[in-house]
């Protein structure tokens, strides 16, 4: 039994099989992965990696599994080595090159099984006695003890957004996850919140809700990642980076091979060293536009380029960010109450209200060099058909 | 300048004046004054008094006053005189006597004009050359500086949430005040929060909604404080107890006065001392039960004297607690965005949810001694014309 | 399994045995005894109880008894039941009536096996089938398992250091327990540090250090403390208070008791609850005085009378507070080096060195009120041949 | 006036000024530059970095001027630019290439006036009216104010140790900085603690203290940073890096120039990416061996050799670790006792002690690869005449 210290959980008991998981060199790439992609540049404490948070879900899994009888060791153990890998297909800067990944690849970064039947990993599972598919399975989610781990209430989420409002030092991230925790069961095979849980589930909802504006979404953690992802792109179009090497790679290896590119790829790693980025030309929220503008998501570029045209700069100078209206899977997670399961927004006007409530927090946006700010800010409110009168953040108002 | 370590707030400075006024009979009042009444039966951390509480308000008072540029100092004084002040009208246990002394003087606890005109406050305020009308006005929320300290979005509440979490334990009370703080101004002699503001404001809010069913509204606390108010009320009709002299008790000579007696007060204290509360016959939602059961509410004694002759027990046995519907004041509070003013619950759809969310947490409670609860409960459940199917708390459930 | 939230522990949970001793009346009463006496006149956070520092080393004995695999479940529940237990024999205010206790019924706060035989909780003993004598010798630290609760290094010091740290707001406290309890063993029937654990070892004894002159010593909690232990003790003389009935007691109704008398017992009480103490006339530290000081400790009442009437003034106007050399049993705990047991002092130099340091922290006080101060500080600082140029605190150094 | 959100200090302020020194590609450097080394091996949280350090600094620095009266704004301005930049001089891995550079450029990682010349910084400070030669005096801490920066207790000591334990979650960091930096004042042109803030001073050396063998010293992280720092030696002889580039480099450009070679740097780096360490072979403390080890730190390379001739194996493949003997320089800081100064062993038996103490966390290690370890060890017994009995720590003993 190993002990570790982790800052958000405290002492964390690794036994051997853990130990021999953390030391394989898949786990240990994850110690050079920021968990938060480039939130670095708004919250300087928010360097945390992968890797913590990997033991932190492994340190949930554990505790949840520890607390239901109805399963056996070795299915305990499977699910305990998913918590500890659910991660390991994550490429440089997680989520930042997870699009990429899946745009080339056509994975998802639970897709992992490719990875467990290689090298180390598979050795350890083997000489564990443990079946790598069904490892697999949990990881994606699709068994009912996974649920644990990957389901609309799961220990990554708890973990992640304590240890994140941790590291960026924002207030928001406090889930009562003790309680929810001890308050959760298998119930008709399905991992239910029992009712005296009901507050502490409404806690993970809300804290996810209040950290989206602050930290997930921020427009400069926005702005930042969609330069560097547009560098990356333009690598794999050169055919300079092979796109099935991310997941081998780690935070490091990326800035150095977009630092020494001389194009495009080049110039965005060296405005996020110097911290030189785009700006805000344009920047409004749901009710300022028409639902239609959802319908460019599927043609920024070609919307880019247009404004570029238009402003008589160059397109890579403009950079479009229209997100995905915010689907909150948790409401759909399954309470118990009396007897019967229900959702938890049936069970919460509170979490009924959340879907619409995220709405107030999306934002489009539209990013430029700072001298072409005024230009493009005057031809992007007339290409999106920017209400007047419309609610605009300051950039004074970070 | 003095400083003094408080738990929440770290080290917190006094000048002269607030420490003359701390150190005055009727503020050491307040270090026997639990601030949360009897929560500590239920969390045993939860010894925190007024006394502490008013220093944080009064800290965050003249953290929030000195960003402001268009009042003068005297003026910022009279404001951290109130701030310090502020609860010096409560009676013992809080909130558990501010009924009883509003029932029979009359008086709400933020009325104290009549006590800081006695004494050692008045001497204090009258040697700094301070208005005590402006002081009580402050206090009452009547002047517009006033509204740093009792408003819909005040330090006053800043304060009690943070510092009732923090004692209590629960994860919940986690508002982001140091940035609420930063974001507050005054506009057209409003107190309002500046957009950038608006998630730290819903943090407040939310922080409010979780700590209701965990904290304030729980039942045990409902239980053991309607036990104890009826208790003082028996004694103030047996004239064993001047109304008017409990806003010059503390709890210690309250929980005294009650061991004294040996009639229902002494039986009641003797229960709470021992914890052998009364337990739930009922308790359901409000929507398990008709809205028109708000209508007992001025006639809570005649429900309790009809349920127990029916169930043939003695009518103080039977203890009835229909809570009012939460309004959530919060909302309206005052946001800015765009240069306009508008009410919090417009800007944001979380907060536009929060009060019918808040009726999930309503509770109608039957309470009585251990051994007539089955009989109790199927009386009451008749009584209040109960739905079947209805969701009840298990006691395990706590 | 009920669940408790502490506020330094988390959660921590009860089984029904424990939960069964912690609703007795003698538990109970924990509920409204200060934890550390008066200290919440100088830190007003400080109102934290014996109760949950009573649940809190229940807490970590249960941990700490997890880790051993030689003894068997009935003797873990008995040292179970001990922790929770061990401080039922306190008097009000904890410590400020312990020497009193001892006094006049000659009496250990730690020796309570005639509490144990009565009520409640013999009778949840008994159903329990734990034999009450061996659970008395435990808490008196008679037994090997015992050494857990009570002995140089235990569970009982873990608990209240980071408690009353936690309270106060002091930085100070802060133990690595949670490693020191992993480190702990039990070797040839002795409770031993392992080698591991020398480091927060040190640190448990280090924050004791820091702990003393900032919060145990602070100059302002000895005044209070000594002027209501002189009311008592004037209570008793009068026979207006019986001494065996302290530990019947709480601190409401000692404040109380103190109230209704119109001697020199109210005077007092009225002067803690205005906080009109005593101030310093003499404060000085052990290289300022000669070691013979310490002979006036078994007369102090003669040198307070002798005093007084050479400065006219009423004998009960002089208090004289002269501490006991520190001894640092701590430094006596075992810790096991390369299979050797040996003191913590033989393999810690910092540890060597801390009773001499403590004598640092030594301070002979003559308290006086404020009136009298300088008139009594000449003649103290004479009688007691003070030095020259010796090193004071002043008062605004608090 | 900008607020940046610090998760050790809560809301951090920044001026107009700071900010602009804050966005200067120098600074941003340090974005990548882990604070604490490889301490990230052995504590997965500790990815912090010598950005938010400065930042920190730059806020204790900022709030201990602002206590004093006596200078000026725009010897204040200058001071704080100094807290800000007094870290850029590190090379990647902060302490980790100190040695290096200082080896091959002659220069201390303090002395910065070459980088304070240069680019952005020089134009931010001239706009200012701020001079050059103080800020780099300031940062030596060769100037009187610079002592807040640069002396035996000063606001870097003060930030890196609460920091470092912050993230790496040891409970030992825990200095009273708020305490301390409220005591300190100028004296006679020296900063010095004042009388009621020697209990804050005192925590400050044992938190160094405690931190010593748990983090800054911990093995396994000298062990792997001895590798990475052989394995730069190694480059640089080889002609492969120019050790005047360090000063430009971050973290993922050392490691990527590492990977990028194929010989004796390219397998530490990779063996520090898998994290397969060298082991302990020898690991003995002061007492185990004659002083006269000290004498071989000048000639490491040829010991090295020798022991590997006599195992067998290639000189690279043994690595020896002899610290020097601590020096705590801040048992020489000054306390102002009674109107006089003295240094700070005069005035606490505990810091006179602290040299000495620091000696039992002294550690002689010979590393080598887990294959060779017996036989190393056996060597290495011999060559340094380790005594007999000795006390080693195990390897669970982490």
């Amino acid at each position: 039994m190993k002990v570790m210290r982790d800052p958000v959980h405290g002492h964390v008991e690794l036994d051997e099989l853990a130990v021999s998981l953390m030391d394989t060199p898949r786990m240990q790439r994850l110690r050079r992965i920021r968990q938060l992609g480039l939130s670095n540049l708004v919250y300087p404490g928010a360097n945390h990696t992968r890797f913590e948070h990997s033991l932190g879900a492994h340190h949930l899994a554990t505790t949840l599994a520890g607390e239901i009888d109805s399963v056996q060791q070795s299915e305990i153990d499977e699910l305990r080595v998913a918590a500890m890998l659910h991660d390991i297909g994550h490429g440089p800067l997680s989520h930042v090159t997870e699009g990429i990944i899946k745009k080339y690849t056509r994975r998802e970064h639970e897709d992992v099984k490719h990875l467990l039947r290689k090298g180390d990993i598979a050795e350890v599972c083997s000489d564990a006695g443990l079946n790598i598919s069904s490892i697999a399975d949990h990881i994606l989610g699709k068994t009912s003890l996974g649920q644990i781990i990957n389901s609309e209430i799961d220990v990554d989420r708890m973990d992640y957004l304590i240890r994140d409002a941790h590291y960026t030092g924002v207030a928001y991230g406090l889930v009562d996850h003790s309680r929810l925790i001890h308050k959760m069961q298998f119930y008709e095979d399905k991992l239910v919140v029992t009712e005296g849980g009901l507050n502490a589930a409404e806690s993970l909802l809300v804290s996810r809700f209040l950290m989206h504006p602050s930290v997930y979404f921020h427009h400069v953690t926005r702005i930042s990642e969609t330069m560097i992802t547009r560098g990356i792109e333009y690598l794999i179009e050169q055919e300079k980076l092979n796109p099935s090497s991310l997941q081998e790679m780690d935070d490091y290896s990326l800035f150095e091979t977009m630092r020494r590119d001389d194009g495009y790829a080049g110039e965005m790693i060296n405005r996020i060293d110097e911290r030189k980025l785009y700006k805000r030309a344009l920047y409004v929220g749901f009710d300022d536009v028409d639902e239609k503008v959802l319908g460019h998501r599927k043609a920024i570029q070609r919307v880019e380029k247009e404004i570029a045209e238009e402003a008589g700069i160059n397109e890579e100078e403009i950079l479009i960010d229209i997100p995905k209206l915010p689907r909150i899977e948790e409401m759909k997670a399954l309470i118990k109450v009396n007897g019967k399961k229900m959702t938890l927004d049936k069970a919460s006007h509170l979490v009924a209200t959340l879907e619409k409530a995220h709405r107030d927090n999306w934002k489009l946006g539209v990013y430029t060099p700072r001298e072409h700010r005024e230009k493009v800010k005057k031809i992007a409110t007339d290409f999106f058909e920017v209400k007047k009168q419309t609610r605009q953040y300051k950039l004074t108002d970070i």
